[in-house]
């Protein structure tokens, strides 16, 4: 296609979607959770071919010179699709958030006022080779009453169409309009150009990926986009603080995996539990080969201490490790006088995504919870958790690192809005 | 200034708007209610150095040749100083939303997950002619937690000024920072391009003031806009109806004023019906000047009809006024066979804006709020009704035709949002 073409077949796909969105909208419950069963049902039926799609997918991606990891996503086992097929099954089985009515109360002219959940419309979702993306958010779609544009990476193209043909199937099998989920079919990236530039026919974006599309996507975006830039979480250990359950979470926070965005690359530790609590994370780091980037009153405790064997992973932290989000066996460390100066390091360093105390201080605590400005703030639990399915979603399209709209995981009601509901018995206005 | 100081003049604003934010945002109820309270107070002291200041607006502004309507809404009486000087006292009675949290639950790996209300941050506020709006948004400001840019129109600058200094003597007798509310003091234009792309400092505009003025700060801001588009509203009535109190609200939604934005533009009219309804309000329209724009049904229905006196205000309704939002005493009338046809206009011509079924059928009804795909949707109310006062949000910084974010009448919650806060007991991530 050139771009006149491409550009002709995005209205169509979005033309197409705004009308499949007021059917998906009003759709009952039990016809969306059919829905999500039918797809459950197909995938499992379905495995062969879709592997069949997956392995061209793969060889392509092997002959393009594809590295390991970047092939370990594209990969569609049959353990994903299982996984993929229990989530559909998990979100048939939620109660339905659309329509339900909130703060329905009667004001003093006697019309009562309340507000009812609804679909936002149309959702585009731009993202990269895990293909199982797409069953996730065709399902959270269906769920949420919404259409939606999906747009996979251009590696994953044939398992990507394989899986969106059983969505049409499943839509079509329950009696809703197969246009509610339709796959961008072309891997031009003008299409991507397109898409953030209709609407009039889409209504939000949701970028998956990294920084740089991201940040692209939003600059660009005509509609608004649910953005999930980076992680740079902190832990902060107060001063007082259990220091066996610290050395536990710390280690959890940073080590349990380093690649998501919700890993640790940041510790703050209070002077007065420093002496005790950084010998025993810094064993820890050190036998799992954590790099630990140190401000100078840590390094001075590290080093003092003789139990720790490797200590060439004690390197000094520069100015800029505050900033960095590492997504590796790397943690930046430094010593605070207490929960005022953590805060304020969080407030101005982290980006905005999570960060936990570690306390026994019931006022610090609240002071965190109230004045740390980030999408979720923990107390005496793991920044790991900082995720849809741990905080009960139910399921996410992806996490804001915004404050507008959806902050933190944002499961199905970052994809409703609020409209007002009211109800008169012959009022007018005076 | 030239550009290049006013670039710098706003940079400042909005760093010491951003400093302040920290401050407002953790400062206890009490004291943001002290501050109302202290504006309150000094609104009234300076009555007569207030409305000096506005004297010099409205001479400049008869001098300039300034109409009378715009000089109506420039003026600033001993009545519109007491109405804010009252709002403020009733934003400080109201309870303080920001730092409640809602929806605390244990999740099965034993952490607690819930969301806390907190400030959005700094929010910038272009707006033009009428000078209360300056308190209005200023009370809104501090209630809420936030501080703000405040850019009134250049008419209004005098006046302006002498309002934003006394709530900087409010703020500060109660302990907080002046710099949470700042008027900018330069009437040049670049202002407003510099305070809508720093989305270092500020995190949302809203603008008030015309459709043009509204597109293109949605146009150019680099950060998220509160929109206020149009208000073509609609009233729907169904069959069946009570006919008596179809007239009474279809008459008060057009014509107990002409202007707000709430004010019914389109009446639809379910055809059987039509012959009881149509004759009753249109003698009162025509007795009212109400020019009715209709379609050959309902044209038909009145020519027929000989206790209309004023046949002239009927006249054939164009494809062009679906779509218009008159502010006027003009409205279109249609006749439909029923709520789907009803319902499938308004989704189409409206604004989203608000629309209005007036039925005695439940399942109609249902329907209506269900697919109106608009900001308030109303059974058997006024249109009218659709203002934050009116639906109990206590104060109203705008209406927003938007799905995102906030949408309807925006209150103090429209300028906050939910970060996620988890209590644990030591729990990781397995």
């Amino acid at each position: 296609m050139n771009a006149l073409n491409i550009a002709e077949y995005m209205q169509t796909l979005g033309l197409q979607a705004k009308t499949a969105s007021a059917q998906v909208a009003r759709a009952p419950a039990a016809i969306k959770n059919r829905a999500l069963l039918n797809l459950a049902g197909l995938l499992r039926q379905n495995l062969g071919s879709l592997q069949a799609a997956n392995q061209r997918d793969l060889e392509r991606a092997a002959a393009a010179g594809l590295a390991g990891p970047l092939l370990d996503r594209l990969k569609l086992g049959a353990k994903d699709l299982e996984t993929v097929a229990l989530g559909c099954e998990q979100l048939a089985a939620m109660p339905d958030v659309i329509g339900e009515i909130i703060g329905m109360k009667e004001q003093p002219s006697g019309i009562r006022v309340g507000q009812m959940r609804v679909p936002i419309g149309v959702f585009g979702m731009i993202y990269e080779s895990r293909p199982n993306v797409t069953i996730e958010a065709a399902s959270l779609a269906i769920k949420s009453g919404n259409a939606c544009i999906l747009r996979g990476g251009s590696e994953a193209i044939e398992s990507n169409k394989a899986l969106a043909a059983l969505v049409r199937q499943a839509l079509e099998q329950a009696g809703l309009p197969p246009d509610a989920v339709q796959l961008v079919g072309t891997t031009d990236r003008e299409a991507v150009g397109q898409l953030i530039a209709m609407p009039q026919y889409v209504d939000v974006i949701i970028p998956r990926g990294g920084k740089g599309l991201i940040e692209r996507i939003s600059r660009d975006a005509k509609v608004p986009v649910i953005k999930h830039l980076d992680g740079n979480c902190h832990v902060y250990v107060d001063d007082p603080c259990d220091i066996a359950m610290a050395v536990k979470i710390a280690d959890n926070a940073k080590t349990q995996k380093y690649s998501p965005c919700n890993a640790t690359e940041g510790l703050l530790v209070a002077r007065g539990v420093a002496e005790a609590f950084l010998p025993k994370i810094a064993a820890i780091y050190a036998a799992k080969g954590v790099e630990m980037r140190c401000d100078e009153a840590s390094a001075h405790i590290l080093h003092a201490y003789p139990a720790i064997e490797s200590i060439a992973n004690i390197v000094p932290a520069s100015e800029q490790d505050w900033y960095e989000e590492y997504l590796a066996p790397v943690i930046s460390i430094k010593v605070v006088s207490g929960v005022e100066e953590a805060i304020a390091h969080i407030n101005r360093y982290s980006s905005h995504h999570t960060d936990a105390i570690l306390t026994r201080d019931h006022m610090h605590a609240q002071q965190f919870l109230r004045e740390v400005d980030s999408a979720s703030v923990m107390v005496n639990a793991s920044t790991r958790f900082a995720d849809g399915f741990e905080f009960g979603l139910g399921a996410e399209i992806g996490i804001s690192t915004d404050k507008f709209h959806a902050r933190g995981p944002v499961g199905i009601e970052g994809l409703t809005s609020l409209k007002y509901v009211v109800l008169g018995q012959g009022e007018v206005r005076t």
